[in-house]
């Protein structure tokens, strides 16, 4: 399993990604789930993504492909829409299920993948969008700000109880990562590192990028004080007087 | 969508459950997902169920007229130990989805469903099962202390944050409601009243139960000291400093 989440606030985007990859319990690897597309003062893409990682590896490959092959194809550095940033994933999306699915199928394995991706490129606003299994995509709004894919469920309370679009990138990485952490106590199949990134709405470059592992203090630190914070509040509620 | 929880402690099992039941969202309707079988002093057994409603009712409908055929074959008084009353559930359960799953599945619609069943027989230890779609059924122990059936991700990090066998009566009515209080914010299909019974071990009848809905005063404020408790303790969770 796998868990990302984006959060679109009026101050920028929080990107962030676990890195477990299993194939069943008893084949776990670390892969990394996020990737940056980066031309400073033109544009910074990110992408989640989630589900078959041969699927998701592959859409990815078959975009820097065509961006390598330069040959007026339109490609994720020369598009000039987030818009179209998202339909190209999508279409890749289709092109490599079209291609891989019916393999696959033969042996009863799920084809299903999908991504989150947000950014901003000069011109435009910044744009968060997630992209289904089947190539469609919606985009995020303010009533909406936030977008999951993976294992969402365990992680979601905490989301819909803290964000909104005023709240601040500081304040957001922090409840992206108690998001990450009530998902990882309850789901094995969600684990650390978890890689962060936190753009800057129109900085048009990636300043702020971070990997928490098993040892970074901040993480261990901020997982024992929500723990024991959340202890006290509900030692703190009134019991349930029967009479 | 339903939402039901069970948990099994030293001091005795605290059970609930929503009362949504809906066909779509355009469809909403109330029922009582909890019944109690209880004769004083013999013995307290207590079901929840989920999933297709008129697989559960039927279900239960079959065991209530083993019960007044009384005709010498095995029913819920009869029986001398709880696993034969799980037995007894998932047996019916299997007899009602022979009958009607094959009609079902000509409309695509699912048949599954599942119970939670726990109480006390005198002679027996209290006792608390789960019985799956296909009749089959597992035991909680102490070191699952709890069951949930139906939407169950959202209010399970709580619960695996303060449940265990030491947890007191008081306590995990609590943790239950704040579990359902969490499911309910992400899921709306998932709603109050809330029906809740406390068994008091070794008590051998019904003392404690009580349905908590929309106006209730308690409920009202352990939501709102909860939503308030949990952002304070989020605000005093330090930044991550970039630098």
């Amino acid at each position: 399993m796998t868990y990302c989440a984006a959060t679109m606030l009026d101050a920028g985007i929080v990107f962030a990604s676990d890195s477990r990859t299993n194939a069943g319990v008893d084949n776990i690897s670390t892969f990394k789930k996020m990737k940056v597309f980066e031309r400073p003062g033109d544009r910074v893409l990110v992408t989640l993504c989630s589900g078959n990682l041969a699927i998701t590896q592959a859409t990815l490959s078959h975009l820097e492909s065509v961006m390598r092959r330069n040959d007026g194809s339109p490609h994720l550095f020369s598009v000039a829409s987030m818009y179209d940033v998202a339909e190209l994933i999508g279409n890749a999306l289709r092109e490599v299920r079209h291609r891989d699915a019916p393999f696959l199928q033969q042996s009863n394995v799920d084809s299903g993948a999908s991504f989150i991706v947000g950014g901003q490129i000069a011109g435009e606003e910044q744009r968060l969008f997630m992209v289904y299994a089947e190539g469609n995509f919606i985009e995020a709004t303010a009533e909406t700000p936030y977008f999951q894919i993976g294992e969402v469920k365990y992680g979601k309370p905490i989301l819909d109880r803290v964000i909104s679009a005023g709240t601040s990138l500081e304040e957001a990485v922090k409840c992206v990562l108690v998001s990450f952490d009530s998902t990882m106590r309850s789901n094995l199949s969600v684990g650390l590192p978890i890689d962060l990134l936190c753009y800057e709405k129109n900085s048009l470059a990636v300043t702020k990028v971070r990997r928490f592992d098993e040892k970074d203090e901040y993480m261990r630190n901020l997982r024992s004080q929500w723990s024991e914070g959340l202890r006290k509040v509900f030692g703190s509620l009134p019991n349930f007087e029967w009479n």
